[in-house]
């Protein structure tokens, strides 16, 4: 709809479709696969080719090239309440976990006893490389988001053990981000994004940002 | 006991308690006030004058005058769970808050029912604001701080009302800070500290820092 408002009054505009969810084909509210964190790493690498002064056609390009080249999968611990409706979206029993969500609390894959980090991170991993099939020896981007309930420690404890199963997989994990960015409310959980860098994207992310979430270099 | 092992090894250490939470004199498991969200502002000040150079009895006092400026006040809506329990370190009944809490989950000051962030910021400022008895006209930093499983979007909103509580009160809220920065684990609630600002310690705040939770300048 912004963009077909921004075309109507003569600005030129393209959309993009981020589709890096890799629990869901179809749920119940989209059809194809869900966009979630890859949209982070679009929008700043996206940002920074814009900011270098790249043409639109380029910057596309190169977001474009992150969602080829990036994948998501998460899990929730918890639900969340939108206050508008003041229940929770979805009931998850005390010592279950909710496996492949999306942001906005679509069904996930499947219900499963609350795992360990280490758990987790078998099942994101799993579900993310064997999807992206990037080659071994291959630079990635690795990026733990927290659903919105839980805390920078229990993130950095999941990063652990996903950035050893990266190395184990022959992948560099050469760059991280680990922070609630794309979140659900009070939703307790995170979800795992892999993007596959070349030396391109890897400039991109490295440039300087300085905006509410995102602030390095300058 | 680290200011003990430095001094043993021959390195000269101040060591500095920081007692700003206003909540409770004396709680179960301490004497006197508790220090809380002060420690970060101390901290990032305290830091900020020593990488500029000043001496060990400067930075001293600095820490010492945000900590005579500063007062706190925290409320949760949930409990946690330390990982090596695994039990809850107190039980909060579904639609009531505890007011008056510590970082490590001292009882507060009292139970309540569960009110709005507008009703929050009410208890907040005056517990605060009448415990700091700033003039009217002096600038502050006020800094609203999740415990650890509140999302940004909430303490944002809880922002909101604090400022216009202080503008209303005669203080100019001139720095801020939001976010989850000392927490106790994925427990939900806030707490707010207030920090009445010089032209000195406003300079030490603005100067570059660059750590893994604030960044900015340089």
């Amino acid at each position: 709809m912004a963009a077909d408002e921004a075309a109507d009054e003569g600005i030129k505009v393209e959309a993009i479709v981020i589709d890096d969810d890799v629990a869901v084909q179809d749920s119940l509210y989209t059809a194809g696969r869900r966009g979630v964190g890859a949209t982070v790493i679009a929008e700043k690498i996206g940002g920074a080719a814009a900011e270098r002064g790249d043409s639109l056609e380029a910057v596309v390009s190169v977001i474009k090239q992150v969602n080829a080249r990036g994948r998501s999968f998460g899990i929730a611990l918890s639900s969340c309440i939108p206050p508008a409706s003041g229940n929770p979206i979805f009931d998850l029993p005390e010592g279950e976990m909710e496996v492949g969500i999306g942001i906005h609390g679509e069904p996930g894959r499947r219900r499963a006893p609350l795992g360990s980090a280490a758990e987790i991170a078998d099942i994101m991993i799993e579900a993310v490389t064997s999807d992206l099939a990037a080659k071994s020896g291959a630079n990635v981007l690795a990026f733990v988001n927290g659903m919105g309930g839980t805390p920078l420690l229990e993130l950095y404890l999941l990063y652990g053990e996903v950035d050893k199963r990266l190395r184990a997989l022959g992948l560099n994990p050469i760059r991280n981000l680990v922070g609630s960015y794309i979140t659900s409310l009070e939703m307790a959980g995170a979800s795992l994004t892999v993007v596959e860098l070349d030396d391109n994207l890897t400039a991109l992310w490295d440039a300087p940002v300085h905006t509410a979430a995102l602030r390095w270099g300058g």
